[in-house]
């Protein structure tokens, strides 16, 4: 082919496209398209262009020429993976189309000013997202704070106000206030009053959740990691998952149940993100993109449930992203930011602080408390290793028996945590609360709360402490994943800094009675010389690592909650030793275990060592389609007994040689067109040889007529391709850090298998099941995998990720 | 062929391997060998392995047995890139020998031994690590300190004792000390000596280095990235690296030359990594798994220069580290962790104290600074881009001018720098004491540093501080990249600090004389409004994000100097404003612009968007092996005449059909052993076949004889191969995120070209060049490609990474 023809070519495939594009005019509902910029000319085609003139490759001006169509209907099927290698050489193509157009009308304000509007688009959603999350992040605190109080009394000047605001400035010495009424003079009414609203919160929020939007269940993260990873849930992130997250939020944690708002904060912040990202058209069209906008929403989150943007960003590295480029972690840190300095504009705790729980330890801590640190470690790995186990059984069995029962047992929960709870003053309390008393110096200038300094109530506290610790890890185990928003964060931050508190109180007692002990030679006489309320910031940091398994990020959320810089070498040892006894209990934190439950195609960051080829995991009975020989009625046939997502094209079935690989979307929008314009038949030839098409030798109509289709432009001619003996660790590399949806397997130019992520996985679990210790879970996920569409069922009407 | 004849086989080739080990035992000086675990029986073998049942591929079986030999004359070439692909193969499929043989003698306590030692080498090696730097990091502390404070004076007690330790708590009220004496009383006289003292240090310093080290000059940063990213510089992490850059630092950092302590920390803790690492077998044979000790190295030298733990390790992530999974996460947090602990439990500086700076900042941010953190942040992002460019124009005409005069340049500058410096007080003093004076707040309980909190003297300090800034720019443009141990971290926050409190003072003065300027409405009457010491911080902060275009790390690192949480808004704001700044006048930091002027080959993590496929790089005139027909003699011909560090195998050159590649160490290694033991003639048949090999119907002696040697086991059959017409972008991820060496270009089959990190390189280089506005810059990297053997030159004896 010469170079005189393929312009020709070209210009007869635009005609064709052209002429397909005129009957149907696609608009989707929200989306206001911008006028296309003007095409560059094409320049003569060789084989595989030439070293130093930079040219565009045929597949990608194809993909120019047909997104505007396609891109329009091309969305992710629900319950698959995206492609990143796909969606990444799409995205490029199309700025190249900008930016070669920008070269050539250097004076086109037009297209300068588009391609500025391109490049600062990024920036635009996420201060917008972060502006949000901000707002979101501040309403949900006031109100959580309102119902919070209103479970033991209310506002006598206005009802509409909290405790706090009520008696604000007007409080008396010794905390005591006019204007704040409790519901009764009598322990026992009030205890009434406590457990009617809090039962009541907890129904209403479960019956609304499951009403409108069974997605806004639960803590969310492990979904959001995988949606992170490319996995495509559809309504998971809508404007009406975030609604109705958002509302039952302040119910569900005034409720007194033992959730946090730290993952459904993250769940909805990442809904701001997703719907605000979709009015964009560079993100509506590129889900690859669109992950990095939830991974900086995903920091935002974090950062305005603790207060801590740079823990976010942390949190949204170690636990949430897969793919974590520079590029989005400078997104992530402004998107943290933003969110942060609306929040604290907003000022919802009137403290004009942004760090939570301020304590001013001044004391050093001596070398022989190590020992206790290293104790704190091993109880929050000990504490992490339990809940996970103890949870993962709990949702088993949750699922299996108590799936249509979740508004009785969010109400059958609520009551009793309410009812038992009320008597322990650690329990009663908002958890929040709880820990910024825990975590005070005796020293700090803050009112001594029930006496939890006083040296006479040491024991009757480390009672009342150790109880609420033992009680509240039960609770967790039991709420954590019940049907209401539900976050493990701050429950567990609640149980280590009791235990924490505990240890402490424990410790110093012991220095009182043995003070000559050689252990405690460095503590000065007649001076307090440890701080009970170190301990308990280090319970609650083992604990919050023992669940979540991370470190680094743990530490920066501590710090920035409580602005303890001082502590920084403890807290890090004590997160070691919690990391390594987590280990030793299993591999990754609730966050993955749920994963493994569900059964999502999610391949975690461990590092996995099999020795065997990719050839194990393959299938070989493959669904080609060939180059020629193939009738539309066998192809209508094929795609209608299958379900895979798209097909290698081989030369012929005898030799296998691979040609590329086609989408079924992409197949079935030129069956669509062809049919619809040129009404083809159901026996006409259908030709899938991307090199020597048949467009030249056919009439104006384009490529197609009523007696043959060429699927030629819509076959991906650069599929990843590996050998069949390369070592499945690596093709399990090439999954987690190319992200394409399927590997190829290609000897020698001939087609002999393909892999995908839940090939993988399922070899995984076969083999676990195996040699396993915990082969009883790994046997139930193996059944997830195939069932993971049991969660099609919650899916409601929205339509997108 | 059937499963019986391939066990057969198999114990041939294991027949021919002791055969070939058994006249030659390499026994390399430093190495302790283990002894090998028993082999496991082989399994019956299928074409590609069978679903299900797990099994080594051949090629890692062969690596297996050929590695004992093999690897230990296998090192990567100076100034080649390591495959991490073959890498991480090469070392899964030792632990799967390791752990199938755990398995079959579960009993054998030897095996169980050998595992856990495996398993837990990692750690070990960096708690050992981290000591090591920890110390080293104190050492170096102390000496630095003594030797800055002789050259104002002596301690008459004991002339070992710096002036703290001298004065220790008998320092008068005015800060005044008896002990501590002056070199005179005469002003000039004492200028002299401080004249002197600076000269003598850096003339002693970059004469050390010219002569014993090389490699220990500079910061080091630059090329540990590369080396981080998989270049081998033989040398650069060696002991004598180590020894001289420790020796020289103090004396760099004394003689008041502009010159950090933090890259040269960086630098020195990688060769501690390397060092003891490769005293261990695991990390001396996988030098990829080496890097991952090397990061986490990087993270614990930042996180003793700064002590700053957490800081070291996202300087680790964001800057240094190519490749940054989770477990090397965990490893540089707790190397980070030994670090810092060892260096706290020795105490360098007798505070106590981890936080260098400390401050006690209680004083709110008021809405209105914004405006002021905003112009701190476009003044981080000026200073950055002005020392970058200047910079890199300074280092250019060094390197061309300057290269043969090291020593006497240094000796001129430091000499320029003292006696200038000398009468300005903020660039006479220690420029951490500067830092430090800078970050105070007015109302610290520090006393009032020459009045600089004097309303009297504001414009007398805004003029010197002024001053300094601009003299400390330009000296910071000249003095990094001296032949001496040079960090630019503390010299950019010396500048920016001074710049901040400049501003601080300058803002100060404005709300004092118009208080009822509306902007300033937030101010309460008669309270100082705003704190000139936060302005410092900001400043320094901006100062060390605009130079190294980081934002997250330094956002951490601040923190962990000064421990003020209070102001981490106005820190992330101001770094945010930079980073946009810095960007605007071109992407990456110092350390990526001096890789570019190097020629490293290093892909940094910008993205890329050209629009051609990898067949524009690629290159098409291959030296291919071909599977027969060839002899002996031409092997060694090409293996002579061309420097490739491996060869694409070939059915024949006519068909191209690809059957493998083949390393050039492998190749050599397996003539030198056939020329060895069978005397293989010149004119012997090479076979470069994997599949049929000529073992099975050859003599006793194993595949090679005296008329032919079978190459087929040491052929990689698994080489990353992609489609010509794959976009060059994905390419480059292929590279970054896979780490292969090399990538071959295969159609339906057919070998067509290949392509390495260089060519990607240069074509990026001449595409700059072409389009770009630093044409000359560019022009310059591009002549460096091809030169990056000038470096050679420094290369002595030692020989490891």
């Amino acid at each position: 082919m010469t170079s005189g023809e393929d312009s020709n070519f070209v210009s007869r495939v635009l005609n064709f496209w052209n002429s397909l594009q005129h009957p149907y005019t696609p608009v989707s509902a929200n989306s206001s398209r911008t006028p296309r910029t003007p095409r560059t000319p094409r320049t003569p085609r060789t084989p595989y262009g030439t070293q130093g003139s930079p040219r565009t490759p045929r597949s990608q001006s194809f993909n120019n020429r047909y997104d505007v169509a396609l891109e329009e209907i091309k969305r992710y099927e629900d319950f698959t993976t995206i492609d990143w290698v796909q969606d990444a050489i799409h995205e490029r193509s199309r700025m190249n189309v900008l930016r070669s157009a920008a070269i050539e009308n250097r004076s086109s304000w037009n297209t300068w000013l588009r391609l500025s509007y391109e490049a600062g688009q990024a920036w635009i959603v996420v201060s917008i997202v972060g502006a949000i999350i901000g707002l979101n992040a501040a309403l949900i605190d006031i109100i959580t704070e309102w119902l919070s109080d209103i479970k033991s009394g209310y506002c006598k000047k206005s009802w509409w106000l909290n405790q706090k605001f009520c008696c604000w400035e007007i409080e008396g010495e010794d905390g005591s206030c006019e204007l704040w009424h409790d519901w009764s003079q009598y322990y026992i009414i009030n205890w009434f009053f406590y457990v009617v609203f809090a039962t009541l919160f907890a129904a209403v929020c479960a019956f609304m959740i499951r009403t409108f939007a069974p997605y806004a269940a639960g803590s969310g993260i492990s979904e959001i990691k995988c949606i992170l990873a490319g996995f495509v849930m559809k309504g998971f992130l809508g404007s009406r998952t975030l609604l109705l997250k958002s509302i039952c939020l302040p119910l569900a944690i005034a409720s007194g149940l033992n959730v946090g708002k730290e993952g459904p904060s993250v769940h909805t912040a990442a809904c701001v993100g997703n719907v605000v990202s979709r009015l964009f058209g560079k993100f509506k069209r590129n889900k690859a993109k669109m992950r990095e906008i939830l991974s900086a929403s995903c920091a935002a989150g974090v950062a305005v449930a603790f207060g801590s943007p740079i823990g976010g960003v942390l949190f949204s590295f170690e636990e949430m992203s897969s793919n974590f480029p520079m590029k989005t972690l400078w997104r992530s840190f402004f998107c943290a930011l933003v969110a942060t300095v609306v929040l604290q504009g907003m000022n919802p705790f009137r403290t004009g602080k942004l760090v939570m729980f301020q304590v001013t330890y001044d004391r050093e801590w001596h070398f022989f408390e190590i020992i206790f640190f290293i104790i704190l470690g091993i109880f929050g790995g000990l504490y992490g290793a339990l809940v996970i186990k103890y949870n993962i059984k709990m949702q088993s069995f949750r699922k299996k028996y108590l799936k249509d029962y979740g508004v009785a047992e969010v109400t059958v929960l609520a009551f009793i945590t309410a009812l038992i709870g009320y008597f322990n003053i650690f329990m009663k309390m908002d958890m929040t609360e709880t820990l910024g008393i825990l975590f005070q110096e005796c020293e700090s200038k803050i009112h001594d709360f029930e006496n939890l300094c006083k040296t006479s109530q040491m024991f009757r506290m480390a009672c009342l402490l150790l109880i609420a610790a033992i009680l509240r890890t039960g609770f967790v185990i039991i709420s954590y994943g019940t049907k209401v928003p539900a976050g493990i964060f701050i429950p567990s931050m609640a149980v280590g800094a009791t235990f924490g508190r505990f240890l402490g109180i424990c410790v110093k007692a012991l220095i009182d009675s043995y003070p000559t002990f050689p252990l405690f030679a460095t503590c000065k006489p007649d001076v307090t010389c440890v701080t009970p309320g170190m301990y308990a910031f280090l319970g609650a940091a083992a604990a919050l690592g023992g669940v979540m398994h991370l470190t680094v990020c743990v530490v920066v959320i501590m710090f920035e909650l409580t602005g303890a810089l001082t502590y920084i070498l403890p807290t890090m040892i004590t997160l070691m030793v919690t990391k390594t006894v987590g280990d030793l209990f299993g591999k990754g934190g609730i966050a993955d275990q749920l994963i493994k439950l569900n059964g999502f195609p999610f391949l975690d960051k461990e590092e996995y060592s099999f020795g065997v080829p990719v050839a194990t995991v393959m299938r070989k009975d493959l669904t080609v389609m060939t180059a020629s020989g193939l009738k539309l009625d066998e192809v209508d046939q094929i795609l209608s007994e299958t379900n895979f997502q798209g097909f290698p094209v081989v030369q012929n079935k005898k030799n296998m040689i691979l040609l590329g690989y086609i989408g079924r979307i992409e197949l079935k929008y030129a069956i669509d067109k062809a049919k619809r314009v040129c009404g083809t038949s159901n026996g006409a030839h259908c030709f899938f040889n991307p090199e020597h098409s048949n467009f030249s030798d056919s009439d104006n109509n384009g490529g197609s007529s009523s007696n043959f289709i060429d699927f030629g432009p819509f076959i991906d001619q650069t599929p990843i391709t590996v050998h069949p003996k390369l070592p499945l660790e690596t093709v399990m590399d090439l999954f987690k850090k190319m992200g394409p949806r399927v590997i190829l397997i290609e000897d020698a130019g001939k087609l002999v298998g393909l892999t995908t992520v839940k090939d993988v996985l399922k070899y995984i679990a076969k083999k676990e099941a195996k040699g396993g210790e915990n082969g009883v879970d790994i046997e139930l996920n193996n059944n997830n995998f195939d069932n993971s569409n049991n969660l099609r069922r919650h899916i409601i009407g929205e339509n997108d990720v």
